[in-house]
């Protein structure tokens, strides 16, 4: 598979790729693409080093779409609009939505757009493509950890079923990931508010990178 | 402690009455009373088959409140308001919800009222009480199924320390269970909203009285 990652320099862009490319082609994209490029190097240097063969290129955002069969979105939800309006070549094509819109109180909680979630937003804006929510629930630190496999669940939400299929093969290939069907795209509000609440989970408990299973 | 079950004779109330009389005293409360002593008698019949002690009593749900230190509002979220507005002597007694409001729509979502959450809303009917959201994830089968430990996470909020630490405790005790502090009880709508996401888990992997946990 083709993976281009939006914001691909950011800790969850960053963490993915360190496990994406070790099995799919990544292009690694960002605004800036001499900084996509050091990320992307320092990802092969990570690889490298533990003898794991890689295949990440950086380049800038619109490369990261244009060069890709899925698309993940890891930006910021404040950073959502205005990055892909920036952006055209979505069409039928697989996005994923990591993102998960929440505020800061003096916990966390969860602050949905209008349409709902993240990923309704995301539709919303590339009509022409398969939205799907997906990894929303994973710490950046543990997406970077590579020598610990992710014993995880994955909670995939989206419209299109051949979409989401591949969605759901992306996430069982990544060791030891499981993904769940969880629905049509309306649900991922369901899936994006679980973030805040396993950040606040981890702040009240004295806990670092708290993640989920469904069992 | 000496525990209340409001709607004891449903099956969330049954399944807790189960595990929680092993080591409490619960009173098992009903709107008809005749119809608590039976799932009262059911479960003292259902434990001492195993040799396992119980103490277990039917009542009715004002008895329930009356007798206990902590209630547990065992009830269907349509069925709150009503309930609740029926009942009196909730002042400065821990009050625990599993409550969830959800639809059914094709499948299941999230239907929270004005207030945020059912949390909030039995708060606001109960201001004398210490409320706290907790049990929201578990499925009545599982609570039921005696002979499992219960290998899940339950997330507790709440806005009294001491009354969340109650709930903790009480959570604690009960074989496998881990209590997490989640944090003030506004947070508790991304407690409930697990629910309807688990239910949809299950019914499009194949898959039955799915749970979770946090790791």
């Amino acid at each position: 598979m083709k993976i281009g990652i939006v914001g691909g320099t950011g800790d969850i862009g960053e963490g993915m790729a360190l496990r994406l490319s070790q099995q799919h082609e990544v292009f690694l994209g960002s605004r800036e693409e001499v900084k996509a490029c050091e990320v992307s190097d320092r990802c092969v240097a990570a690889l490298d080093v533990k003898g794991i063969p890689c295949r990440c290129t950086g380049t800038d955002n619109q490369g990261a779409v244009d060069s890709a069969d899925i698309v993940v979105t890891a930006i910021p939800f404040q950073h959502v609009l205005v990055t892909l309006k920036s952006l055209t070549g979505f069409d039928r094509k697989i996005v994923i939505s990591p993102v998960n819109p929440m505020q800061k109180i003096d916990h966390f909680v969860f602050a949905p757009p209008p349409e709902g979630s993240a990923a309704m937003m995301i539709q919303g804006l590339l009509p022409g493509a398969f939205v799907c929510a997906a990894f929303n629930n994973i710490s950046s630190q543990k997406w970077k950890e590579i020598d610990h496999p992710l014993e995880y669940s994955v909670a995939v939400c989206g419209n299109d079923p051949g979409a989401k299929k591949g969605v759901m093969d992306l996430a069982n290939g990544i060791p030891s990931l499981t993904a769940f069907d969880a629905g049509p795209l309306t649900t991922a509000s369901m899936v994006e508010s679980i973030t805040p609440l396993l950040l606040n989970i981890a702040r009240f408990n004295k806990m670092r990178d708290v993640g989920i299973r469904f069992l």
